[in-house]
C-alpha cells in the first residue's frame, strides 16, 4: 500500500530529538511527512530494517552499508546531525543514485567565530588574564597593565583554513579592517579574493600575521601539519588562536611554546578530551584555554533541526538541498579517514 | 622681535613627550613650529609666564586663568593631551577669542570598542570562567558548558551613552545583525537613527536588550542614574558592561545584584581605584573585572600625538581642527564639574 | 600509451578562445594539462570523437549523448563556457558517474548587478531622462525636475528571484540600509533571512516595493508568472527593474502599463532580440532600455576564462571545483527545456 | 513682559514653510516656541526689527549686521535653510556671543551621493547612451555594445574634496571594495585614511582613478583648480564626474576635452544656469547631463526642516547644535566670498 506522507527515519543518537528540534520545527518535521523516531541510544537494527525501504528522509548516524542502501529505494537523503561525515555509509551508491548526504557542520561556524574573536580581542587585551589578576589581587591599572596590549583594528589576520568557519570569522572582521591573508590549499585563490583576502603560503600566514586563527579541519594528508618548526615562525607579539582540530598542531610543541613565552594562544581542543588534570597546559598563563565548547552551544543545536527542515522540504518538493553540507566524491575519503565532531 | 615660527608651548604631565609623540610624530611637531617643552612634572609657573606671550599652541593641562589667557595674545589653540576638560580654563574668554579648547577624548574610542566587544563575548559566552573552571579543573565540555552561552549576532543590545565610544561600538557591531537601541539625553532622534539604531528610553533599553553596553559620561546631572531601581529592570539571561564611569552607576546595587545572579556583568572602573583589596566585586563569579584598562593602551597614547600634530597643522594653516574634541559653550560646565579620565 | 598530462578539450564556440582565456590564464590552462582548442566554431565531430576518449576536461558546449560519454572514459568534467545548461547532454549519466557538468554563470553576477543598481537609480532620479531633456533643450532645473524623484536609502527594496544575481544585488545595497523582502520558490526562508532579507509572496512584494527586481531565471513552470495582474499590484511611485528573462513576464501588459504611467520601469530583455525597429517599447519615456547588455561584457567573459582553469586545476589536483555553477539532478530538468544564455 | 515660550523667527524664502517642514516636523516647530513666519518673499524690515529683540531662533537668509545682532539680545541661533552661508551676516560679532550660525547642507549630502553614484556607473556601463541608442533604433546587443564597459567593482576611484558629500559617497562604495584615494587640502591625512582612503595629491588622484568624483566646494582661491592641464591627466578609459560647483573646472577645457573623447564624464552643474540653448555640452555624447538636481530633491528640503527642528530642540534645552553645519571662524571668509547654493 503506498505512503500518503513521506517516510522520515529519525535516529539523531548522540542526540536527543528535543535538542534539535524546537517544538515549532518538530511540528513543521511533522508536517513534512511521517515521522517515526528513536533517540534512547541508536535506533535498533531490526527498527531501522523494517522502516527503511519506505524511508525517504533518514536523520541520523545509522549505518548505511551497500545491503541497506539497495532495500531503501525510496531513500532520498541522510542528514548526519552533527558536523561530521562517518565512515558508516556506503557514499559510492549514494553518489550513483543521487541520495544526498548531508550534514550540519554550517551551524557551527557562527558559534565558533563569535568565540575565535572574542578570544582573540581576549588575547590582543589580556582581558581574561586581567581578570584573573583582579581576583588574585595583583592588577595593574590603565597602562601599566596595557604593555603588551594592541587594537585589532587594522592589525594582519592570517586564517589557516577557509571553510565555514573562516568565512564566518572573516565577515565578523569586516569593520576592524583588517589585512587578510588565507592559507587554505583546497581553495583556489580566486575564491579567496573574492572574499577581500590575500592567498598566501603557510609560512607567510605564521610569519607576517598579528592574530593567527587556524580553522582547518583533519584529513589523512594533513595532521601536525603545523610543527614546532611553523609554530616557531610565529612572532612573539602575535596571537595564535586553535579553533577547530587538535590534531592539526604538534601539540607538545605549541605547549612548550606557550609555556616558554614565545607568543599568546588560545585553544579549544585537545588531544585528549578531557583533559588530563595534570596536564601542563592548565597552567600556562598565556594561553586562554576552552574545553571544546566553541561549536556546541543551544543556538547551533536548533539550528541542526532548522536546517534538517528546510532542506528536507526542498528535498521533498523535489528541489535540490541548500543549507546542510553535502558529501563530495572527492573529498569524503579523506575526510572520514577520522571522525570530526566539532561539538 | 617677531618669531620666524610659530612657538608650541608643550606641558603634558602626567603625559610623558615620548609616550604621546612617536619619533615621527615629534619630528612633524618641530617642523610645526618651535617646541619648548617641560614633562618632568607640570611646567613651572615661571616658564609658562615666559612663553606664554609668544605662544600659539598649548599642549597640555596647564591652568589658564583669564589674566594668563590675556597675556596669551597669539594663543590659537589649547590641546588637552587627556580625554577630559579641566575646569583650570577660563573657557568663556577661550570661546570669546576663538581659542580652540580641545582634548583628545577620541582616540580612547576604538580601544575601549574592541575591549567592550571582547568582554561582551565573553560574557556571552563564559570565555573567561570557562578559562578559570579549566585552571581549577572542574571544566565541563561542550554543551554541558555551553547552558547559558548566547550568540551575540541577532541578539538585541542597548546602548547607553552615543558619543564616540557608543558610535565606535555600533561599527563593530555591524557584522552581527543586532537590533540597537539607543538612550543618550543628549542627541536627537535624527541623528541615532542616522546610526541604523532606534532611540529609546532607559527603563526600555535596559529591560528588553540581552547585551547593554554603558559608554555614558559623568555630568553634574546623571551621578548615579543607573539606581538600584534601574538595574533591576536587566534580565536574567542579558549581560551588562559598565565602560565608562563608575560614578553613574549605584555600584554597590550593582555588585549585589550580579552577586545574587541577577545578571552577568563586566566593568572597568570602580568607584575607588585601586580598588580595595577585600572589596566583594573582586569575587564574583559572574562579574568580568577590568582595572581602568579599556582605553589606555598604548596605540591610544599615539594616537594624542598623531591628533595634536594634525590639528595643530590645521590651525597653524588657518583651518579648523578636525580631530580632537572641541570644548562646546553649552557643555564644558556640565562636563568640568568632574574630571574625567579615561585612561 | 598513458599521457603525461591530462586532455582538455576546449570547443568553445560560441565564444573564442581568446575571448574567455586571458593570456595569463591561457597559459595556466596550458600548464594544467594539453590543450587541444578549436573556436572557429563547433569542433567538428570527427575531432571530438578522436580526443574525447583521452579527454579529462571538456570545455564548451559540445553535445554528449550517452554514446559519446561512454567512450570518454577519462572524463570528469564539461564546462560550459556560458551560463546556461542545454539538452545536449545525458545528465543521468554524468550524474551517475560523477562528472561535473559546470556552468559559468556566476560570472554574471556582478556585472548584472551593478547595471541593475545603476538602472535603479536612474529610475529614482530620472538620470537619462534629464539627460534626454536636456539635450532636447526642455530640461528644467532643482527641485521642477526632481517632482518624482526619491531616495533609495531607506526606500523598500523587493527582489524577485535570489540566486547569485539578486545576492550580488542585494550585498550592494547594503549600505542603502532598505528593507529588503525576497521571493523565491526555490529557497528556504531561512537562507534568506540569513542574507539579511524577508522571504514573502510574490503579491506581497510587487504591492509593498518602492524599488523591485526581477532576477528568475525561466524555468518550466514560471513563464509569464509575473502576468498583467501581478504587474497591477506595482505601486505608482514604484521602479521595476527586469534584468533576466522576458518570457517570466507578460510582456505586452509590461509595456501597456509603463506606456500608461503606471509605473517606471527597465528592462534588459525582450521577447524577440533584436527588438523590431518599430516596437512601441522604444517609445516610452518611462522605461529605461538596455539591449541584452546587463552581463555580457569582457570583465565577465574573461572571468569565465579564470573560472575554468581555477575549478580544472582543483578537478585534476583530485578536489571539488568551487566557482562554476555545478548542475543538479533536481532542477536540470526543469531548467534545460529552455537555453538560457545571459550575456 | 517675560515670554513663556521662546520666539522663533522664520524667513525662509526663498523656501516655503511648506517645503521645509512637513506638517509633523511644523508642528513639532510650534511646541518648541512661538513661531512667527514669512515665507511670501523676505520677511519685512519693519517685521524683523519688530520681533528680533525677543528672537531666541531665527530661520531664514535674513540679513543680520552687526546692528540688529547688537538688539538680538536673545538670539542663540540663525538657521539658514539652504547649504551655504552668506556675506550678510556679522559673523564675528555672532562667533563672540556664542550664536550658532548654522546651514543645512549635510542634507545634500546623500541625494547628491546616491546620483553620483548612479552616474558613475551610467558611464562605466553606457546606460543612457544605451538607451538613447535603443530609441534611436541603433542599438548593438550583448558584447558589442559594452567594448568600453567597465566594472565598478575593484576599479580605482579618486575623491576631490572630502567633505559630506564625499564621505556619503565613499560609504556608498563599501560594497565595490574600490581603492579610494582622496585629495582635500583642508584635511589630514589622519581622517582619510580613517574612511579607508589614501590621501594623495591632486595630479595623482586625476592621473591614476578610473572614476573620478569632484565634491569641492568654491573658495576664494580653488576657483579654476581642474584647468586645462589637470583634466589633461585624466586616463583615455576613466570617467570624470563633476557634482559639486562649475568654477573648480576650467569649463570649456571640459567641454572640449570630453569632445575630443578625451575621456567620459557627467555634469551636474554648469558655468551659467540655465545653460544657453546652443551650447555645446548639449551635444556630447560622451557626457551625461544633470540640470543642477543632484541635491534638490524633496526628501533633502523636508531634511532640513528635520534638522532645524532638531537642533533648535537641542539649543533650546542648553545643548549644542549637532545636525546643521556650523559657520567656522577659519572658514567662513574663504567661503562666503561667493554664495553657494547646491540645491
Amino acid at each position: 500500500m503506498p505512503r500518503d506522507k513521506p517516510l522520515i527515519l529519525a535516529d539523531p543518537t548522540p542526540r536527543a530529538m528535543d535538542l534539535i528540534f524546537a517544538p515549532a520545527e518538530r511540528a513543521k518535521l511533522e508536517r513534512l511527512g511521517d515521522v517515526i523516531a528513536h533517540d534512547q541510544g541508536p535506533m535498533p537494527d531490526a527498527m531501522v530494517d523494517r522502516h527503511l525501504p519506505e524511508a525517504t528522509i533518514l536523520v541520523g548516524q545509522t549505518a548505511m552499508p551497500k545491503e541497506r542502501l539497495d532495500r531503501a529505494r525510496s531513500l532520498r537523503a541522510i542528514f548526519n546531525v552533527e558536523g561530521n561525515f562517518l565512515p558508516n555509509i556506503d557514499y559510492d551508491t549514494c553518489f550513483q543514485r543521487g541520495i544526498h548526504v548531508l550534514n550540519c557542520s554550517p551551524v557551527f561556524a557562527l558559534p565558533v567565530a563569535e568565540l575565535a574573536l572574542g578570544a582573540a580581542i581576549d588575547l590582543a587585551r589580556d582581558i581574561s588574564k586581567a581578570d584573573r589578576d583582579m581576583r588574585a589581587g595583583r592588577e595593574t591599572y590603565g597602562l601599566d597593565s596595557n604593555r603588551r596590549a594592541f587594537l585589532l583594528t587594522g592589525s594582519p589576520v592570517g586564517l589557516i583554513g577557509f571553510g565555514d568557519l573562516g568565512r564566518a570569522l572573516r565577515s565578523l572582521l569586516v569593520p576592524f579592517h583588517c589585512p587578510v591573508k588565507v592559507y587554505d590549499p583546497w581553495l583556489p585563490e580566486r575564491l579567496i579574493r573574492a572574499h577581500d583576502c590575500v592567498p598566501a603560503g603557510l609560512d607567510e600566514v605564521l610569519g607576517t600575521s598579528r592574530v593567527i586563527f587556524v580553522f582547518a579541519g583533519v584529513t589523512r594528508e594533513n595532521q601536525g601539519f603545523l610543527g614546532r618548526r611553523e609554530l616557531a615562525l610565529i612572532r612573539p607579539d602575535s596571537v595564535f588562536l586553535l579553533m577547530s582540530r587538535a590534531a592539526v598542531v604538534a601539540f607538545d610543541a605549541f605547549v612548550e611554546l606557550v609555556a616558554a613565552g614565545r607568543f599568546r594562544a588560545a585553544t579549544d581542543v585537545f588531544p585528549e578530551e578531557p583533559v588530563a588534570s595534570d596536564h601542563p597546559v592548565r597552567r600556562l598563563e598565556d594561553m586562554l584555554l576552552s574545553a571544546h565548547r566553541a561549536g556546541g552551544m543551544m543556538e547551533a543545536f536548533r539550528a541542526i533541526g532548522e536546517i534538517v527542515v528546510s532542506d528536507a522540504a526542498l528535498i521533498l518538493a523535489g528541489l535540490p538541498p541548500v543549507s546542510a553540507r553535502p558529501a563530495q566524491r572527492e573529498t569524503i575519503g579523506r575526510l572520514r579517514s577520522k571522525p570530526v565532531s566539532i561539538s
